[in-house]
Parts: C-alpha cells; structure tokens; sequence
C-alpha cells in the first residue's frame, strides 16, 4: 500500500476531512463522513468505496479494515494512517473510530427514485434532527423501504450526525431532495399512495389497506405538517395514543407505520416464518435491538 | 411574587443549576433539570413543581408559565428572573429555553412499581444512550407503559437529554433502576411474562399472546441481551428485517413491539375508534409526530 503517515493537525487532508462535518463544506466538496468498521463494510457490501480513507495503526490491524483500505485505493482513493488523536478530532467524538471514510454524495434529485423499485417510500417534511433522520433511514432499511425523499428544510441527512445514526442505511436507501410542489407534480405523475399522520386524522392508522408503492408523509417534530400538505393526502391515520402526551418521537411514528405496511404485505405466518419470508421477499434478518 | 433578578453566572443558584448537567451533581443534590415551558407544564400536570425555577422576563410573560412560577413559589420553592445568556449556558443548548426547572429526582427502587397499575412495562438492560432512554420514556406514555425499569449499567434517565427526548414522559412513567439478579427475584414474586428481543428468536413478534402485565425487554445498544438474560425470557421475539442491515435503534424496536402489545389490548374498530377507546381505555390522543 502507498498508505501515507500523517501525525500533523494542519496536514492538509486531515483539515479537509475535519472539515466536513460542517454542511457548507460538505456542499462544496460534494464529500461527506462516514466513521467506523461497520458503517464503512456496509458501504462497501452496497457498491460504494471512500475517496479519502484515514485510520490508525490499530484500525488498520483488523482484516476488513486492510480489505477496504486495499480496494479505496486500488480504485484511485487517498489512503492515510494516522494517531487515535487526530481521529478524534476529525470526527468530534468521545469515543472515537478507529475508521473514517469520506464519500462522494450521491445525486439528491427525484428523477433518481424509481417507485417501482419497492413497495414502500418515506418522505420527511421539515423534519430538523439529524439524528431523526438517520434513525428513520435505518428503520425504512429494516423495513423495506426503498428510500427517503426530503422536502422543505430538512436536516442534512449527510451530516456526521445522520450517517452515524443511519447505521450504513444511508448507502443502501435513495436519497432524493426536493420543495413541495415539486413532489407532488411527481407523486401524481405516477402509481402512488400518500399516508399523512395527522392530528386531523380519525382513522386508526392499522384500519387503511396500504397500497404500494406507499408513501409515508412525516411532519416537522415541532409542528407536524401543514393543514394543505394533509389535505394532499390520500389517506390520514393516527397511531392511538394512552398517555398523557399527544406526541411520539417522529422517527417512532414513521416506524410504527412503516411496520403496519409491512403487517399487511408479509403475513407473520407460521414460527419458523423467516425461511418462508426469505424466498418470498429476500432476506429476513434475525431482530436485534442494537443503537 | 418574591422573584429574585440573578444577572451574574456566579450567582450561587446559577452555578447550582448549572451543575446539574453533571451527574455526579444531579446524584449529590437528589435534583435534575427540565427546560421549557411544555416539559415543565407537564410535570405540573403531573403534580410535580420545581424546586428552584429560572426564567428570563420574555419567559415570564407567558400566562402558564407565570401561573407554574407562582404556584412553585407558594410551594417553598426558588423562583429567579435571569438573562437569556445565563439560560442558555444552563442549558447548554444552542436554542435555549427560556424557562428552566430543577426536580426532585423520585426514588428509584423496584418496591416502588406497582406492576398492576399498568399492562405493560419496559425494561432497558445497559442502554448507553440517554436519547434512547428519553425517547423509550415518551414511547412508553404513548403506549399505556406505567414505566421504565433499567438493568445494569443503563444512561441516567435523569440526564438534560433524556428529560429532553421524554417531551414529559419523565414525569408521568415511574422509573426503578435494578441489577438484574434483584429484577428477575422481584418478576417471579409476582405476575408478569417477560418478552425479549432476541437474535436466537424464531417467533415474529406478531405471533405471540402477549399477557398483561407484559414486561419488554430491550438490551444494550451495541451488544443485545446477554444470552442469560434472553434464557429468562417467557417469549421471545424477532422483527422482521428486509434490508441489509440486521438491526434496529433500539427505541424503534421497543416501540414496535410495545404497540403490537397495544394492538392486541385495543382493536382498531370502527374508523371512529377514538372515541370508543376513550370510554374504554382512558384519554386516546390524536397522533401528531412531534418531536
């Protein structure tokens, strides 16, 4: 490997990484960062290399780690090992990784999403915590989701803060960006269902037959959605609520209806359900409650 | 009111509230902080005013927030009128609230959960992440949860972050912190099917039965449930999975499976259904997905 060594804080490509956790950076170098073993495997499993790839001694001891620094820079990628201090900077962490990958940021237009490539769309509204984002990439991964279209001012789903909470989501789901109008001149040009959750709504959100593709509309966290967006809707359902609040986490809600679209399309079936899922509809994964 | 005007950061009871963000503070003091004026109207609903109350002159001039004041003062407790930049470092929040509560941490022992009161319950087993913790919290109100039960080594559910994720929920689910041996000797004294997420699980969570009280159990973020812990379970249960990655944020996951417990408790009906359920089952709440 032409693997560099890099111990200095002003070396020139570890201010570039570090700075890319700031969007306009981010914007300009059509870069964004991905930090440790797992994100960036799953990256790799989903076609995609760094073009920048820094690491320490110790990180780079771990087999899958050698693997894709190896394949970065076969494929023309900048290799850098680096110090654990310098990592940490970079990715302003207290626990740092011992991996952090900068990645070309795909094309954010809705001429990318193809409907018919899944029977299921999620489509956040001015939704403001990138955290949430992440998280509801994850979950539309988990769920079949065929990716996640942001409209109005959204959170950046390239922020260090939504990659690391996507869990790798981000390079398995489309990405596409777009103001209101806009989507819905598309949305109507083609096969689709809209599912608003809405304070209005006075239909249970498991009575509607979901019909695919299916598009999950969520609200801003603070505001939820405006009254014409609702009106768009094909369908308004609310999830019953017990307790005193009136609200759940937007990333919970999108995941509790994502799942009731699942219910309706994959029967629970018998026990040993997942060999029968996996012929039907590709892999089932066993559950786990990680992150 | 007897309102003092505190305009240094080295007034004591800025430096007090303050240090509340630590928790070695929070646990010498037996306080915790909440922020804003819908956390702290809920607590107030909730029966519970602050101890020491501060708030900046736009603050005051809401007519909810002056009546929380008073009411807190009329209490014995500490009421003090400060400058949005004391606020905000207090909050150590870059939008800041501009009212600010500290709490008397509620003691947190198993003797103190009544498990009839309610039909379900959660349990969280070395979950790091305060944000999870918070957002499990708000869940769990949503879901007709009575409370969250925390095993081992578990975020402080009175951190700044979780009160913050709970929106609330803090005030309204008891809370009881337990190392594992002590939780399973107090389960078994009484009734309670204990339901873990579960790599090893070969039931979709669909399929069970769930009996009331259900008590969920959900594991560390990173690791799962030790096998131990998933050997003591009554049920266990996967989610199905159809992406590529074989997790969920481990708050989804729990509100997955604790609306599939509701869903079991309360029929969907007629589309009307709120109103049958609120004669049924308490106050239903229209869905919104703040937060």
């Amino acid at each position: 490997m032409m693997v560099r060594q890099v111990t200095a804080f002003s070396n020139t490509t570890v201010k570039r990484l570090r700075s890319l956790r700031d969007k306009k950076a981010r914007r300009a170098e059509g870069l964004f960062l991905a930090e440790g073993l797992r994100i960036i495997a799953e990256a790799r499993d989903s076609g995609q290399l760094p073009e920048i790839i820094a690491f320490s001694a110790e990180g780079v001891k771990h087999p899958l780690a050698a693997e894709i620094i190896a394949a970065a820079e076969a494929a023309g990628g900048e290799a850098i090992e680096t110090t654990p201090d310098i990592l940490t900077k970079m990715s302003g962490k207290d626990n740092p990784q011992m991996l952090l990958g900068a990645y070309r940021q795909p094309e954010t237009s809705l001429g990318r999403i193809n409907r018919a490539a899944a029977p299921l769309w999620i489509v956040a509204q001015a939704m403001r915590d990138p955290g949430n984002l992440g998280t509801i990439l994850r979950t539309g991964d988990a769920a079949g989701a065929g990716g996640l279209i942001l409209i109005d001012d959204c959170a950046d789903p390239f922020s260090v803060e939504a990659v690391r909470a996507s869990m790798g989501a981000l390079f398995t789901q489309k990405i596409a960006i777009a103001r209101w109008p806009e989507f819905v001149a598309w949305l109507r040009a083609g096969e689709g269902q809209l599912v608003g959750t809405s304070l209005k709504a006075t239909h249970d959100y498991r009575l509607p037959t979901y019909q695919a593709p299916t598009f999950i509309l969520v609200g801003n966290e603070a505001q939820g959605l405006p009254a014409d967006y609702e009106d768009e809707c094909d369908v308004r359902v609310k999830i019953p609520m017990m307790g005193r609040a009136d609200s759940l986490n937007a990333a919970v809600a999108t995941a509790i209806i994502a799942y009731e679209v699942l219910r309706q399309r994959l029967p629970a079936g018998a026990p040993a359900a997942s060999d029968e899922h996996a012929s039907r509809d590709g892999a089932v994964r066993s559950n786990n409650s990680r992150g």
